[in-house]
């Protein structure tokens, strides 16, 4: 009676045989992998030291200064030139079909680079809006927004974050769209609308709330929202640690009144959360790409540290239980490589739906982890660690607000324990 | 022969009955600290509003907006009339006397609200400046910086850390002062020295190596420079995640053949770490002090966020793990506050010499834990919790550099499980 | 509108000066510590060491070895003679009248010695059903069962816990008692009763429904239940991590048609919980006293073992991370001794009730802290740290069975986080 | 000068198209696979529970209980018959050639069930030893004790680790053989040798020094010393948390002048560590595949316990934390799930001396990690989870003393420490 007698199949490894567990990247991703990273090494890493030096003394924050955006032009048309363009995007005519697995690696590197991934037309929020439109848009809304973000033109936001309620809970969305007339007359309040201070910013996927009295999931919708419409307030930046990161900046906008034509809506009325399936899966899974890159960053930065100074007559490295921190996060780091991969592919085997457990299993996993060692790499350097003189602070302040973005850390937790408890029934 | 012979006495208890397990503030002390918190409240915390409301659309950022210095100087000045003045000095002919303990209750208070400290003239790093030059200073020394430190009329820095060295090793120090004829002649980089971009701050200790052939812990001596000394360049601010922390910063200075008078020197030649020891024990027990108030803070806001906001029909607090995690910072919090008690009246009680082992377990204990609470604020808060919204982001930031500042983590953890072998000789 | 306002008193401390916070020992109790500490060593070691090699070879594993009583009775009458006896009782005329602040600087030392508490008829579940018969019991209750309890001539048990429901919630027990003409006739299971095999073992508390229709806190009656009664089955010892202690064991008894005469029931019908708040409070605040022991023996042991080791050329304490980690298991132990004295003197100023979420506080937090540090001491150890060579692998076992003894870690948890949110309305 | 320049490559991932990412079991692997899990189910488990029916009640300890080997035998003639033998063995001609990787897969369903290894002869420690004489072994040797080995007829020890002196370094081994005439006279104390006090026990590789002037690596050998050679004297069974696993027992011995031929040596003087190199690498492994089998049970316990206890009105897996604990638990099974095969993975492909870092990765990850999980497994179940009636306290002993078997976690962060710092040279 008392004897443990567990009731589930513990075969959580599916069949061992399973493609799922293949994690090489496709012979075809080879090439771009390696020009990619040849790119950034020759191309985007001295374009961004010369971005940075013209950055300097430039006063007017919410203008970019004279010529960042001339050298970023042409490193984008020399991506554009050698093929190295809009390669996120997934088994799609306009892109370059990579599967979610060949992009995993070559994402892991594009985020150790603060601006590679704008550089190869491959940067958030424009990747995940860019594949919302695709999929789901109109010929006239691709025709009209697509084409110009595919080509670099233009960039554009993604507003979902509320100030006013907990997002945690996104049926808790309460910015309203009423339908008057021939136009959604928007009313409401989001907050860290990231990349809406940039003067390129030319559009926002909008997530309201259009039906209020239907069933729970199905009140909301997405509309696109030019950042010209009258209306668009921008009440001012919202800081990330006392950070703007002005001139692209993170937006707190109230929309007071703002009218829109009908068709701007997506998908349909109701859909919103559908729409959202489309973006966060991957949207998610993208950025646990990239941490990992930024984790390895970090983790090069800190032995790199530790072997170059000196304290109490040794390397600081070899000080106390640096070494073993080292390694720690070396297992860790390979073990969210390995789990990025395998949610990778099983997007790209099961779906993005059966693989939402995957998904949720590295987002929960993967920032709070690449946190960890970020701040053990701060902490080997000092002060330096918190300065400008490293990119530690921004990579920590970065993952940090990932733990909460798409989701927090507890909300994935609780996708991926219910998952477990249904294993038993 | 294999059997356990632990071989030290395990009583670190000491006598039970010993004056250092009463961490009772002392009756003198209880109207000041009852006055403190009143006018924290009904003074510091309207002004602060006041301060900040000025700063609001300030472009000029190296300098105060108008009208900042004029509502502070008010606030101290009522500080000053009411008796709320120099309080952090202990046992002084100078001060009110409190004891470490006493302080520890009040300072606690303090670390709640920003310009507490600066309006009673308790904030760091004129308080250690202020104790160093009371202790050791020669008459005109005292007369010409002492006196308007404690006057309120100017403000100090501390130039210790460099960014060349592995500073956790205070022996790395390499800006020199050599003697050419009667004046100290000065070179070498020092960066992280706040408050020097605050343009009331006239006089920074500088630690240098003066003696570079003598025992490895007598070359250092500390010299006063001037702000305004030929030869002082500030090379610009250090970021603190991304902040500069302007007007005050933290600033990056070089000295180029600075000349100050031979008397310019604390106490004599090759006596740098003997003054050392006058500030950092009480300057290390002041943050933890100071911390154990921010960590209240951080609590405090993560249960009231925890309370008001909902999601998944339930408040926030009420969610899986989140009351588990107040109950945790609760009693985080207590044990620190009883450990920084007895740290400090071990100070009282001991002597700081005595003493340091106390102090170097609370440095190591508080900031690291503090800095888990306050993070675990931010996490229930979303994207508030970094924001400019709350006072989240800077007790994280400001709580995080302590991690290193005054010693990192390490090295007292080093001093502490050193002395912990030592009871077995 | 969204700037963080806290609603509560942040002001957890009460008053500072409050006797509270005075955590000396008092003067009256000096002598009877010192006294203590001194029979420890010169008695209670002795003869635990004659004890240990009497019970060699011996294979009646139920039954204590020849001669094992016998040293064990000769040092009780030692403790008596002496007047260090049952001096666990606060505020009592039946005993030294200690206070809990007192009894837990003692019960400290208790904690490091396994048969010290018993010589001195201070062991656990005696001290509590002592405690419970003292303050509840009927004057025949007394005569028959306490008297030889505080002579030491009987021991007893508790039995509470049972197999088949979740017993973090106490309101689940099951085991029933009817009354049926004079008698309660009880059916039910218990288990881990401790001290149950014991054939000294005479009397049981024993917690049942007797009132299945009333309020959901008012169905519970503790009834004395002698353990040679008709009915009492013990089925078999229950392990303790493979361990079954015998010959005193934690066993597993089922009642049947157990018949004790009407009298036999503690203070009335219903008032079952009433009565675990007598016991609860000290019972599992003397658990944490004992434990901060423990955890100053492993702490002892991993600094000797470390020191007396050598690999790759340095005693395994200077080895990587492991000095880092002596000092943070001092830091912990200070603030867990600290935290043990506060509550017990809550205990002592507030009372019982008042003092509630104090001992909620260090059963939440001492087990599972003091598990992390014999954890560490065994690793220092290998091999040697999981084997009868040291007392480290009873150690963990005791203390990690406290995680979920007398409440679970998280039941005590939610009481204190609950406490927390009750400050905000 | 102070802006960070990373010194290494960071591309640890290698080639991404490397076979090494691909983690699939091969095709021929898999009916074995199929037909161990089936076996388990249908034939080890009943038998499992028939042996341990069989075991109640038997008193002398030191023999198994009457019919337990015949049930066993009949299991592992069954097993033999069906050719699930020996398939341990990689690429050999005497057996059934499975790589590591496919290897890894089988190993987890052997970590869920106690005799499932023993029962198709892949049980430690003969498992390495077998491995060692069929790699090293004479013909002579091969035929005397790899033969019966192979049979399961004799099983076997491995004596290595020694009580006087600090073990995670090898070279700190000091029983000693001398060579006196033709024989080894070997000298010294062994313990926690596991299986030695297994009546089938017959033959024990020993690790002796024999050359105490040569090289520090170069000093050590290995002897084969039968159980019954004049001068084995087993001192005592060594306890595992109080558990001394009698009948099998982990003995302390005594070589008291122990007498053995010339040619029991292996492989050659000094080549003691030489041949380390073939067992420890496969070893370590193995541990760390059946490692993860019984996290996957204890989770698998956890969420069955969860579900079926009620408290406050709901299950307990819901309440609290839970839920989030049964999330962590799945990500770092998973994640050390692909460790696990990644380092099999490497084993096949680079070998083992190459694939020496990924082994110290998953052997200091692996156990740590599985033993919070069976801990978090124990504190959901209550008193029952340390109780005889869940695998619970069985996993965690067992696990818990993986953390030093084989290395110590330790020193395998410093193997693999040092490996990410050799990368930067």
């Amino acid at each position: 009676m008392n004897i443990a007698t567990p009731k589930a199949s513990s075969d959580y490894a599916l069949n061992p045989q399973d493609e799922l567990n293949d994690l090489r990247m496709s012979d075809k991703a080879v090439p771009l992998y390696e020009h990619v990273k040849r790119f950034i090494k020759e191309t985007v890493e001295p374009m961004a030291a010369e971005y940075e030096r013209l950055g300097e003394g430039h006063t007017d924050r919410w203008t970019f200064a004279p010529g960042q955006l001339e050298v970023l032009e042409v490193a984008k048309n020399k991506a554009k030139a050698e093929g190295l363009w809009n390669f996120f995007l997934p088994d799609a005519e306009t892109g370059e079909g990579l599967s979610n697995l060949d992009y995993a690696y070559i994402a892991v590197e594009l985020g150790k680079s603060p601006l590679a991934s704008e550089t190869m037309n491959c940067a958030a929020p424009d990747t995940g809006n860019m594949e919302v439109l695709e999929r789901v848009g109109t010929p006239e809304q691709k025709e009209k927004w697509l084409k110009p973000l595919l080509n670099g033109e233009i960039r554009s936001a993604y507003a979902m974050t509320e100030p006013n309620v907990a997002s945690s809970d996104a049926k808790n969305i309460s910015t309203t769209a009423t339908l008057v007339g021939d136009e959604w007359v928007i009313n409401g309040e989001k907050y860290y609308i990231s990349g809406a201070g940039d003067p390129r910013c030319k559009i926002m996927i909008t997530m309201v709330k259009t039906n209020p009295d239907a069933a729970p999931h199905q009140q909301q919708s997405q509309i696109l929202v030019p950042t010209d419409a009258p209306g668009v307030k921008i009440l001012g930046p919202m800081h990330v640690f006392g950070h703007d990161h002005a001139p692209r900046g993170h937006m707190h906008i109230r929309f007071e009144n703002v009218r829109v034509p009908r068709e701007n809506i997506l998908l349909g009325e109701g859909r919103g959360f559908e729409i959202s399936q489309v973006r966060l899966g991957p949207g998610r899974i993208h950025h646990c790409m990239r941490t990992i890159g930024k984790a390895e960053l970090a983790l090069d930065l800190m032995v790199s540290r530790g072997l170059s100074r000196e304290a109490f007559g040794r390397p600081l490295i070899m000080l106390g239980g640096n070494l073993e921190k080292v390694s720690r996060a070396r297992i860790e780091i390979e073990a969210m490589r390995l789990m990025v991969l395998k949610a990778a592919k099983a997007m790209d085997v099961l779906g993005n739906k059966e693989a939402r457990v995957w998904v949720s299993m590295v987002k929960a996993m993967v920032p709070e982890k690449a946190c960890q060692i970020i701040d053990e790499a701060i902490q080997i350097h000092g002060a330096t660690g918190i300065s400008q003189w490293t990119p530690l602070a921004d990579l920590y302040t970065d993952v940090r607000h990932l733990r909460f973005a798409d989701g927090p850390d507890e909300v994935h937790h609780m996708v991926n324990g219910r998952n477990e408890l249904g294993r038993y029934r």
